[in-house]
């Protein structure tokens, strides 16, 4: 009804895959998807935290709030 | 009592179809939809990102927020 | 109770018509208004973009966010 | 028990009346209250458009999303 | 449970006392509370609108959205 | 479950201490908790304001909205 | 099926253990974790505060608004 993979589905799909994580500010974070919730809160393990296109270090683990989220990319579809 | 096509029925009828995505930001993303859910999240394959009207490379699938959504465009009506 | 036409009342007459649709960001859309829901996400026929008082080329159909829109007037009422 | 007059109900007591609706971004709309709803958006008849204190023509009519409305002031209590 | 005043309750044993409702944009009124609901919109009368320290003038009454309130603080306690 | 203290239990092991409210905009509220509720909207006495880092007078009472909080700190633990 | 940790999972395995909360506006908190509730509202105790990459002090406990977080990275997983 509502497409072959609705957004969380992706998501589910996209679990122990690499994501890239754009959001607001220009930032970003690379790392693999190790859970998420129906807010689109997202956790990612071995985080890349990228700023203005320049790496800013490696977090091992994050909570990312959906709620600052502009869009999430499996590398891997 | 909506109109012929309400927004989600024009979502739900753009499925597999090209569609242009504004966001904030002057950011737009032109890819094929591929999923939606109620709060206009949006699966989009083969997701042309465009800044400031540059081409910023393609991602193979992405969730988009609806929250950062300001219009979707599909291109075939 | 809430007035001749109520907000959502105004807009279930005006379908068909068309509608001056003014967001955030100096932006505004016209063409003929096809669709809304309860958020007042709208659908827009034929959308004439018009930013900072400039057109920005026509639309085929739009689903604009209701978070987005600052008023809505239909041209004729 | 909040109040001799309630936000609402002092909207339901203007109605056909004079309204002054400020939004944000220093703009502000001036016109006869035809309706309203609990969300407070608005349907304002012969809405005059006024943006930094210089007026930008008038709307026959306008239903003003409450997400941007700062403030409503009947002319008449 | 919640402290001897809630916030709610607060408001309510100011009805009819000046307050003074600080909003977003450096702006603030000053006058009469004539009501509230529980999204905190209020109902003030002869309302002096004051922006950046300068007084802009009386509104005879105001509703003014919850939303864009910082504080609200009554002049006697 | 969701640790020693909630975030909720501790502005309840807070009501009559002195509080530190962070709020946006580089403002921040120093005074006693007087009472809160579920949204962490705030009732604080003598509650000395602070802008850009210099007093800006004491309010007798305030109620502060929880939306514009980014952080509560008591003094005591 | 929403992946080995859940967002809330990875709080409640975080509880006594020392994060960093990014905020927005470039500012951050490091200290123990030691309260969260559903809304990412956390209690945060002996939390450093860093203001563009700045040491701003110490807090003796502070209840961080979950709405200005962006991420909250446990230091150990």
């Amino acid at each position: 009804m509502e497409g072959k993979s609705r957004p969380l589905g992706l998501l589910g799909s996209s679990l122990n895959k690499y994501v890239l994580v754009k959001v607001k500010w220009n930032r970003e974070y690379r790392g693999k998807l190790d859970g998420y919730d129906q807010h689109m809160n997202l956790v990612i393990k071995e985080a890349e935290e990228i700023i203005d296109n320049k790496s800013n270090g490696i977090l091992p683990v994050a909570v990312i709030r959906g709620d600052v989220v502009v869009y999430i990319s499996p590398s891997e579809v």
